[in-house]
């Protein structure tokens, strides 16, 4: 089909967003472009990573952290989940003329509390003011440089009998941006799970885990990494629906919205490919960070390319790639 | 003075963008910041170059270029400017709701062909969709690594006696985007200077010119760079008025913009500091690309940090870092 117009839809994370990149970047750049299955890019032999991100969200403050706290967590994870130590970011404002200089210094002060966690450093940075009207408040893009330590980590490498494990309970960061957006006063201590991932995957290494997959669940959440991940190793992903922990905040705003907390966004939150053996190892480690943690499921191949979800009571669906508008400026 | 809201003027590339960057950039990220004076930084011990631009100019296309070909040559000219080869990109685009698919593939296919000339490629990317009236259309940042071959170019190395060059006529960016924005019908020929940089900086490498300081004279125009240089080299840079070529169209629309062509922005055009014995040599070269480039001053001590720009008539000024709002989304 022929897109006429970009629609919200476009940027999801999801099936449309993967129907443009693949329709229109893959096909127009052709070979001018490189590396087109994961989060972060492989160059100089493949000792660095290389990754990048906007930052659009709104609004700019949310119960557990700001456009800034993200906007490094966000570029320091994609680095973090290939196996890379986050080392080098450029940092890019898009600001709307009549910004508040106090409010861009508490995002500043954000941003660097965050590049500590990281032990990243700037190198560079862009600043553009734009009249008012142009932008909505404040755009920030961030793209970092980090040097690989574990190599080998890769959507393609999932193989049967592999264990799938994610890092915590899941669509904490969809539902507080969507609840602070509406306005709705949240009588509980939800939080973003906003979060530097590289400390908890360096100890899954340095604890001796064999990493085959990896990916912080952003837009799209849990659904779009398992779908690009059967998709990219022609398996199957099965999942247990009752292994997997949502808050009943969480639960209780997916309702409201009528999205299924698979498809909501994270910031903080990763799915974890290993071979069996190592499951109860990487599950023990994780469980240091969040008692949430859980073995997940399991790669097999019934449905080459499929994620299949087994409910409790035996049932079984296939959970698809995440279609439609979602969220926009989640992220 | 205390800033209470940001301004057009901090995007200006000039006095207003130094004292944002100064005081509020490098104060609050402290050590977590890296070289403070050049337009790409060094990193993994100068073999690499790593620099990021936003671009967010209006209208999207005008003559001579579009945004994408302005997305890839202000990255990779930032890269070419510090003796590197540029190498690879990440591009994020920020697209208003409802954009039109075939304006995106235009620009797409600008970038692609821009890729060319540099022989560099896109190893990532990132593609945002907010709903309408949350951005103008389309924002894209480029971030780029480039591979050094000629080390040692900075601002912070002018000596007395060595020699000033620029590479062309100036102003033609700032002037035909301009003229664009306000519906000017142009009865000329006039283009922006939007090009890539790094064949025309690889020739003057081949040739053997000793290059000192090199940049690309782009928001805030040749007066900025001739500013950064004056101030971090701690000298004074004489330039003689009447050897910088300004095209007559650039002039006419100067008068009724009540600007001065040296801080109007150019995208591929560029200043040059040699030790005065390569000047000559530097110039043959540069005039196989453009007739209008010039020999147009030189260094010396009088009056230190300061650019003093000498008329025909024997009068003399000091030509200072550009303020106000200039033109905002120029690039």
């Amino acid at each position: 089909m022929k897109i006429k117009n970009i629609s919200l839809a476009h940027g999801n994370g999801g099936s449309e967003s993967k129907e443009l990149v693949e329709g229109l970047f893959y096909s127009v750049f052709g070979n001018k472009i490189l590396n087109k299955s994961e989060d972060a890019a492989l160059i100089e032999n493949g000792k660095l990573a290389f990754t990048t991100d906007s930052f659009t969200v709104n609004p700019l403050s949310f119960a557990g952290g700001d456009i800034g706290k993200l906007a490094i967590c966000g570029t320091c994870n994609d680095l973090a989940v290939m196996g890379a130590k986050p080392k080098y970011l450029s940092i890019a404002f898009m600001i709307e003329e009549g910004f508040s200089f106090d409010e861009l210094k508490s995002i500043i002060k954000s941003m660097h509390d965050e590049l500590e966690k990281n032990d990243a450093i700037i190198v560079c940075g862009d600043t553009k003011v734009v009249p008012k009207g142009n932008v909505d408040k404040l755009f920030i893009n961030t793209t970092g440089i980090g040097e690989i330590y574990y190599s080998g980590i890769s959507a393609s490498n999932l193989k049967e009998g592999m264990s799938i494990l994610i890092s915590r309970d899941i669509g904490a960061h969809g539902a507080v941006v969507f609840a602070a957006r509406e306005g709705m006063e949240l009588s509980t201590e939800l939080k973003s799970d906003c979060a530097s991932l590289y400390p908890q995957v360096k100890s899954i290494v340095d604890g001796g885990v064999n990493i085959v997959a990896m990916r912080d669940a952003t837009r799209g959440g849990i659904a779009a990494v398992l779908n690009e991940w059967a998709n990219a190793s022609g398996i199957t992903i099965e999942i247990d629906e009752s292994k997997i922990s949502i808050s009943q905040e969480v639960q209780g705003i997916c309702e409201l919205l009528g999205f299924e907390a698979t498809a909501l966004a994270n910031e903080g939150t990763f799915v974890l490919a290993v071979p069996s053996e190592d499951a109860q190892k990487a599950l023990a480690i994780l469980r240091q960070t969040h008692e949430s943690s859980a073995i997940i499921g399991s790669v097999n191949s019934t449905y080459k390319g499929k994620v299949v979800l087994k409910s409790s009571w035996g049932t079984q669906r296939f959970l698809d790639l995440p279609t439609g508008e979602l969220l926009p400026r989640i992220c």
